[in-house]
């Protein structure tokens, strides 16, 4: 497989479904438009899965696991064995994102992307390491860019293979200690933005690491010289392994119309790789939530992406994700289960 | 059953159970406070229960409908008929709250507070019928003081009669042409604000038509001249009996300490009836969502409730409290399932 077939492969919305879901909602029992965003998004999905009534039943939640290099400057409140040690924890159900996907009724895909460990053997987890940890950013490039490709067609073919089981909706999810600041130094690279406007204090960094992270990311863009004309190249200098992976599974979603519910900071740094390289495929992101970390405003905002919720989240696993995914299942049995004006007999204005 | 028992059996929060879910929260595999406002509803429903670790599991949505003597000033988008063929609809499971409450695995229990004509029997309908709709508040009370006990006194009964059959959570929804006319006047009455600060389109009048809305409601404040000291007066002057059926149903729920999820407009007109007659009810009250209604932020400032979502909703019925509901619920699973750092093996800050 190669990342330019996948690309070429994604299409443009279905107009005409979307023009007749959006008919269909005209003649439910409500006022027009009074339900919303949840109207908006049944239009979408109805574009995004080529029908006029969507509809979603298999939903699926991805978490990429990677560890960073970067981790040895000091950017992280937690030590690096936390990326494994939760890792094992999303294999025993008994992280957050375990529990949303619970409550939401869909199935968690858990994937080393590139934990800097061995994870022992276990038949839930998908291994696809590209390296044990990516290399330290802030001396050098995170990665070769033939590991950013690996990790992104890595990202596809996971995609693909949960489409193959049942796939009607994705969402995304990562674990990985310290990819807030690869995170925040890819969003800088693409918008062109200084450190300080993106950098938060991911898992709780103080004021002196929030500082410190600052000036690893800007020491990360100034040796590495990311372009931003090129995502493949950012992703390679400044990336991870797990954020690639993501951005893969987006690509791949798109290219075989199913829509993709992006969580949070990480994953809309993700989302910004894919859309840099197909901006084809942002038709089929939809943003769950804007998280607390700093700068994932602006960075929805880039992407041109309004996000569903606002709860001050910022634990990514994908836990947005789940929830999101559940506003569009429900929009999606608005349009599929309400009565219309005609067969309830209701009257109209 | 007197108002005066209801009211005083409402106690405050259980902060003992509060401190509990606060400290539990702070031991889950996550970083503190990652998951924001889910964590502070586990911990305002621990305290309203009165239970660490608090649980939802049956979950009903009470749907008042009632008519309004004020439509006769062409206030509304839709003829008055709407309102008994959308009870109808709402007993076939083809509106909007049906659909919603299926997602979230809620029952819909459907009153009749005051609709203007008689609707079949049913045996799905509970028929509490104050009177054929509320006289036209532009010429004079709505209701008699009466009138406005009955209704909130109904509102109990159906709460604890729900209660009563498993109920863990209660939102509140509503139906009624005309509605939100007197839910914009008890906001302009309690909040002592000009009606254009308030009124909105509701199921969508012209330009032309909130301008004619807004001069009813300020004749009928000024006529009525309701006390703004006094909810009772304000109910009866300016109100209606599926919004004085809903302040019934937050006050006996809080008596019994039961959570209350306030959906939109119509609702938290109710809820400032509520808080008026009994300012310690406030605590036991979540708000489901920012409605698209002009006015509606203004009123929850007034409350000081922070709704959950902002997704332009504009419907009542309880469709956002639906949403709400499951939020809430996932809010205590967190809190109930996820691992603790020692029994996950998870290293710590």
């Amino acid at each position: 497989m190669k990342l330019e077939e996948v690309i070429n492969r994604i299409q443009p919305l279905d107009q005409t479904a979307m023009q007749e879901a959006r008919a269909r909602q005209d003649t439910l029992t409500k006022p027009q438009g009074s339900l919303g965003r949840l109207e908006e998004l049944s239009i979408q999905l109805a574009g995004i899965m080529g029908k006029p009534i969507p509809a979603i039943k298999d939903k699926v939640i991805i978490t990429m696991a990677g560890d960073h290099g970067v981790v040895a400057e000091g950017v992280s409140a937690y030590p690096q064995e936390v990326t494994p040690e939760m890792v094992l924890n999303f294999l025993a159900g008994g992280a957050a994102i375990n529990v949303l996907a619970r409550h939401v009724n869909a199935r968690v895909v858990v994937v080393d992307m590139g934990v800097a460990s061995d994870i022992p053997a276990n038949e839930k987890l998908i291994v696809k390491k590209v390296a044990y940890g990516t290399a330290n950013m802030a001396k050098g490039p995170a990665m070769t860019r033939e590991q950013a490709t690996e990790s992104i067609l890595s990202g596809v073919e996971i995609v693909e293979t949960e489409i193959a089981r049942g796939l009607d909706i994705v969402g995304t999810g990562d674990m990985g200690i310290g990819n807030t600041t690869p995170s925040a130094a890819i969003a800088c690279a693409l918008m062109k933005q200084p450190p300080k406007e993106i950098a938060g204090r991911g898992t709780g960094v103080d004021d002196e690491g929030l500082k410190r992270k600052i000036g690893v990311i800007q020491r990360a863009l100034d040796i590495n010289q990311p372009n931003p004309n090129d995502g493949l190249d950012v992703l390679a200098k400044v990336g991870g392994f797990e954020i690639g992976g993501l951005a893969g599974v987006m690509l791949g979603a798109a290219a075989h119309r199913k829509p993709v519910m992006v969580d949070g900071f990480i994953s809309t740094a993700a989302a910004m790789i894919a859309v840099s390289i197909a901006p084809q495929c942002r038709d089929y992101l939809i943003s769950a939530h804007r998280s607390k970390e700093h700068g994932h405003g602006l960075m929805l905002d880039w992407l041109n992406l309004n996000p569903l919720f606002d709860l001050d989240l910022r634990l990514g696993e994908g836990t947005g994700a789940a929830l999101g995914i559940s506003l569009a299942e429900a929009a999606c049995k608005i349009l599929a289960e309400m009565a219309t004006f005609g067969e309830a007999g209701v009257s109209e204005k």
